[in-house]
């Protein structure tokens, strides 16, 4: 069987297989409903709740202010509307560089009176100090800026960005779906400074798709996007995914033992990475800013992404141009274009996003690939012109 | 090992060994993000393709008119909201004996202006057929039956319901998921008759919890509750939970091909049980209407159906007393009571839920176990007064 080497973590990762070891007692017999009241329905009530437990340990939370979700998407839009949905419309901001399960809620509460402002990121896509302070002056009432960009990992100083909005009477959310695992993310800090809500999910850290969580200040109001049975205390109604919940449990209980260990690894990774691709030329994007240790995103001036993605994958290597989750969408990246990258640049977009699972020997392989795909791209493309 | 009788088959059933070996690869080896335009990402794009004509075939339904979504609250969520959403407020008109996952979004909907009226039903449950007609007359915008019910098993003529509905120029939705496997479920059917949307839900199947799916005619317009990076249509955002679908499928290809052989199956041991429950005084609901093969809902009177269940679980027999979704309620039934069953017979039912799986000499089990249990709780009764 063809094996490509996986360079896409920042779109999923691969289930651990002690995650999956810890799931499939609930795949088989373990099949009870958490809210039945026999010996089923109990055991899958204590494995809820102890998941629970270590999603909220894993993020310095409290275990009643997780309220597991069906994924980042549903969290990311649960606080966008959910809150809305319990204020005076007003004025909602939300940083240029979102994920579109951001932007696009915060888009669809227009029609219910709001005013959307998107918040400004410089060149090296960290959020616009002077345009962040002169829209807190016109008093916004949600604020959500990711904690670190799927695309480019560029990372937010969002503990002074939500002090700021907080000071100015903003709920303050953070997207930190690719933040968790990749750096110290802890939520009574975050809170402390003034961040209400957090959202992170369980495939981008080795555990199954289709769970995943908010974290939320219980002092913040939220009307169910999914209202019924009245699960996760209301806010979230729905049959738990049992299985998958607890695969987040101790997806969230490895990525904390691992981090420290993994962290220096990927930034040893990707650093690795970075050296090829500036002796290829390669220009990288948020260079000079903070970055997720395992994430790099270039291009080659005149060579479309989409194509050198295609080559590489059929060389045995799966890297992504810009983010998957909307790579239907033909645009240049929403995140390079905020950045001020001319739009033939940012078609030209790559990103290579390590897991730990990775080898120097992959990404010396990657790097030799990606060579002679480059020269071959540039030669096609002489001749075309 | 302690392994209780499990006759709880609404709240949920166990995944069948043939889905969970079919989801497999998809929680290790082949692990990708269903947007990825790399093999890992065709992989899975192509295993959630193969999924969707399953469960549209299942349902004679096209495989592009299938909306996945994260379970059946969610389905019946997006299809009340997000239908509303795209008309302007008028009449809303459910069944008072819907799940708390259409009445609750139902009643959201007042705040943005919508009228709610429920529907009655006579007293073996069935759709009351003159105060439908009047509800239709006022021309309403929405309407939802379900097309059997979850505590009592009652199956509604969704087909003539849908037909009034539609000719009053209502969009008609109903909710599946207890039917789907348990009766004969056709989508092209309903929708010549005036359907326009039905839920159905995995994990009722055999399939996994987390998944589930809207089949929808595609002239209805929804906006979405999950918006995001555009997935099912732009209807449902989010990384798709791939695992989890393709179980889905193959627990509705199972359900399918089995329906008639389990249908009879079912319909033996539920006689059976009803035989027991007459001879033992029960008073059963929903005895004069047509019902689910699976399902038996009874009360005996002066005993109080939680303490019925808790003894019951104790002697190894799993039921449940009221829906298990909404459990942490101790109101007595809103089903039982739009049915106008006394509240305090109500609070006495139980709910015997079959799978194909349950044999007789389990069902005699119970029957030998409900007796003792009754007797020693009529004793303990009669002595507290």
């Amino acid at each position: 069987m063809f094996t490509p080497v996986y360079l896409d973590h920042n779109a999923t990762t691969p289930v651990d297989p002690v995650v999956l070891d810890a799931m499939l007692p609930y795949l088989s017999s373990q099949h009870g409903n958490a809210s039945s009241r026999h010996e089923y329905g109990r055991a899958a009530r204590r494995a809820v709740d102890e998941a629970r437990s270590k999603v909220a340990a894993a993020l310095g939370a409290h275990a009643s202010e997780v309220v597991f979700t069906s994924g980042g998407s549903e969290a990311n839009n649960l606080l966008i509307k959910g809150v809305a949905a319990c204020l005076k419309p007003g004025l909602l901001a939300v940083s240029a560089i979102e994920h579109p399960c951001v932007i696009r809620p915060a888009e669809q509460l227009r029609k219910r009176g709001w005013t959307l402002q998107k918040l400004a990121v410089d060149a090296n896509g960290r959020i616009d100090g002077a345009n962040f302070q002169a829209v807190m002056a016109e008093q916004p009432r949600i604020v959500s800026v990711m904690l670190a960009n799927n695309e480019t990992g560029v990372i937010q100083d969002v503990e002074s960005l939500a002090a700021q909005a907080s000071a100015a009477g903003a709920w303050f959310h953070t997207d930190a779906v690719q933040a968790v695992g990749k750096m110290a993310v802890d939520f009574r800090r975050l809170n402390a400074a003034g961040v209400h809500a957090l959202s992170l999910s369980a495939h981008k850290i080795g555990g199954p798709k289709g769970v995943a969580a908010l974290v939320v200040d219980k002092r913040l109001d939220i009307e169910p996007l999914i209202a019924g049975g009245g699960h996760e205390r209301g806010l979230r109604s729905g049959t738990e995914n049992v299985a998958a919940i607890v695969g987040f449990g101790v997806a969230c209980e490895l990525a904390a033992a691992r981090r420290l260990a993994n962290g220096e690894r990927l930034l040893a990774l990707r650093r690795r990475v970075e050296r090829g691709l500036r002796a290829l030329g390669a220009t990288l994007f948020g260079q000079a800013a903070e970055r997720l240790p395992n994430t790099v995103c270039f291009a080659f001036p005149e060579l479309d992404g989409e194509t050198l993605v295609g080559q590489l994958d059929r060389d045995g290597y799966a890297v992504a141009s810009g983010a998957a989750c909307s790579s239907a969408n033909p645009e240049p990246s929403h995140v390079l274009q905020a950045m001020g990258v001319a739009p033939e640049l940012a078609r030209g977009a790559v990103r290579v996003s390590l897991g730990f699972v990775n080898t120097d020997a992959e990404i010396d392989g990657f790097l030799v690939t990606l060579q002679a795909t480059v020269l071959r791209l540039h030669q096609l493309t002489a001749m075309a012109v």
